[in-house]
């Protein structure tokens, strides 16, 4: 199980980390890269190139702004790329978003919320349990402990 | 293989069918259900509950305006849920679409672009890929035909 | 008169704190919980499906981003449900005011402005004083104050 | 019961219309009025006067463009007032939304969708049915025929 | 010469601030008032028929969210109406704009941007200055002084 | 009285008719004219410089997408300018609004709504009857019938 | 002087056809290509390698959605990048807008309005006549036939 | 080799800084001017008129809000106009690159990001390239210091 997290900028670092925290968590291995469409494109076609050679199952890509690096690997690879939108300047990052979604057809990238670091992170686990039958019960603990989180907090403003 | 492709309602069957030709074209099984999470709540929890059971590798919900039918069916299942906006009267479906990336921390929606059919459908044979190596050479073959077209469109516009 | 106040995160609660306050000024029993549609889905059920046994005579639900608790709380009680949109990270909260109006035919939510904690709480005590007449004076006495308050600060500044 | 369903123009009767029909549909008096808070303010004032004394239990305020009319209302009765915006030509309607949701603290508008008809209706009959109760089965009917539709149209996909 | 300058809550007195300050500056008498549309209906019914009467030449009107007050004054006056649209927490004061200029067809108000305090005056200025000959010489010297300061920061740039 | 009436383009004309339109109801001369910022700078230029000179009272600037014109003749003259946007293909004319209340401090424009041509036509006249008392009356009778108008249909729709 | 012209879809040829006419009534040649960023990565980037090599001057990228294509050519190429925004489903193009000005700092693309083909053509024009001073001419007279059609219709108008 | 370099106002200097560095890092000769469209709009005519022949190459104009500065200029002169945004209060500045973007067909403003002072300069560079051959080296270096920031950030990444 190895999964590549791919930065258009070292500036994303903060929101991806949230991603490599919860890939740790389910011990998956990671790689984490700074590839940038507009200023190393070369770099961004040989990594896509030679993502699945490489043993990565998946690709997890995080970028704000005109936001091309999702689609760019997804262009060059068939193994599934998330796209991480990095909340950006302009309308609250929603033009990074639609980047990512507004692909054209044949090309799709799976698209989480705005800086949700985990949310990719959690997709990404998600769809290797498919393969890796393993991380399912993982995945169901992780979600009784958010379920016991929420239950708690219910408890004490009951309480109040 | 099976897929199951919800609908919220009849009327995004337009959009949908366009994902399974695509599904049909990857001979994959699909079972097409209308549940709605404002009109039929308990049948998305109780179809949302057995989806692993039923045999199903993952889900794909297609919803528009408040769009929480890809949110709710991935709140209830661990296996991957893949959202695709219908067109809105509003914003021409932004909406749709923040209702389905803009999820809470810890279950993640696998969105792609407005009425994207198509793209649902690659996204879903992409993530099936990792575990069934078969839909890798069909993947690539779809491709290849893709490339083609745009290149023969491009000859054409030479030969203006 | 009992009213049941549902966040989606304990992160809502400076907001719904301000309702709080305004059933209070009114009389009016509140109890406060903590519900996530993504997090805990079979408590939301679980709770809209007793809140009429319990005794509750509305319901008013506060939640930010893709915002789905007041629609999920209304598709499973026959309840009147006010929704309270949180401001979020993303168009000033338009996303969780859309994700609230823009429910299906069938299933309306009552909904007021983003962190308008006072008007959600307002607009419970004006639904109650249909059935409550109790409450119509105390309203009666509310809007007077409000009013001598604007005419205080309009004297102020005519003696500016 | 009597409701009150006013309009700032004629243009505004096809989605008033709707409403009107679930009013009848449930039993419920109604008197349409139309009423301009720019063409004929006075007239908005002394309707929201004496709405209570005619022996109205709420108002249903439907309005497009700058929108003022249910705000207008809400300012002037202690009836709740529910918000039916009218798309209009800019932003789908998105002005007239939040020209509804956006009033100031102290005067809370019900809002419902953008000529969202039919929930503007039945928010009224949830509403309404705190006091009288034999809509209460009613209002658990016509939900019961809804989901039944949905099943209906369920099964037919299911033998697609 | 008298304008009234009307405010809908004393947190827009820092940006009516400056639309006094122009007035003063160009020796117009001015009133400053508090009136909601909301929470004190009849008082801006009552100001709104008196205007003319009690010898203004205009109305300025800042208000921001919903920002009914400029439109209320206006359907209730045939004074020119100033609409000053104040900064809202959503879409950066987008729908108070919208809620000014979209007024129905008869009754205009006259919209300047928003937080801007000075327009409304200058405008209020150059409107008055069709009757009041006088203020045509103070208008063409405030210009001159205008465009002095922008040669001078010209000049300080290009010496840079 | 005599009021210019620009446009930036004759395909703004089916708006600016209904201001004339306006206008000619009132008695009040006008003079259309096409001159574009972009196309034609020097005649806008000229056209400003003698507005006063050549009998103008006040300047009405019709213009789409970008928007300059009102703005560039209200930087010539002393005489207000109102400001009719003109829908464009871009969110609505959202646009070509902001590009008319936004201009910088010290020119102001004096900003209807999209389309609005019989508005921008009667600001003229209600700033116009400051000075020619002429238009008072006709001012009321034309509410008059706007408001008989809406009472009319009123009676109508209660006699369905 | 040659101008490469190259559409992301053969769909959008409507638009780019007047880019085309602009550059064949000033005598430049073009050659026109359909590459597409997510369909035909390499062929971008071998376009773009080769595209100073094989005698073009500048490169017009027209694209929609998620318009990559105008990016993705400047990251790999010296010459100037003129980007043509197409209009695309949602907010009219506004995301196709921001997907080519707010690419990274480095690689600028020079953006033209939505479905603008004419000035797309003509910021080519003037940006090629810093080298080509035979254009200047051309475009002095374009500009003097373009004014010659503003007056032109001034005068039909002012006869009206 | 000279460039204008024009602001709306002297606040936009922080950002106008960023182009001067690059024009200066390439040693190409800038004059910095503030010109007011609305403020000293004769001046901007004056500028314009004569930018060719005072021996600049082409003009890059900053400006924020209405943001007509550099559609003013274009429309005066035949030499290529840079158009650069300044985020403005409304829209994140949505509202000034619409004004840049949007101009009417034959005045072509080639609009940048943004605040991307750079991005502006840079592009202006690759104009003058076309020209100035001894730019192409510069600009080949430029491009290759900032892949090797990627790279080097990459690296360090790659070994956490």
């Amino acid at each position: 199980m190895k999964v590549a997290i791919i930065m258009g900028s070292d500036s994303d670092y903060p929101v991806v980390k949230k991603t490599v925290q919860i890939l740790e968590q389910f011990e998956i291995d990671t790689e984490i890269r700074i590839l940038s469409t507009h200023r190393t494109p070369l770099k961004v076609i040989e990594f896509g190139q030679c993502a699945e050679k490489n043993g990565f199952d998946l690709i997890i890509a995080a970028s704000g702004k005109a936001a091309h690096l999702p689609g760019a690997l997804a262009s060059i690879t068939l193994l599934p790329v998330i796209g991480l939108p990095i909340k950006s300047p302009i309308l609250d990052g929603i033009d990074s978003i639609l980047s990512m979604v507004q692909t054209p057809k044949g090309i799709p990238v799976a698209t989480v919320g705005i800086d949700s670091g985990e949310n990719a992170g959690l997709l990404a686990v998600q769809i290797l349990s498919l393969k890796y039958n393993i991380l399912k019960e993982k995945l169901e603990k992780y979600r009784e402990e958010m379920e016991k989180d929420v239950l708690q907090k219910d408890r004490e403003f009951r309480n109040l």
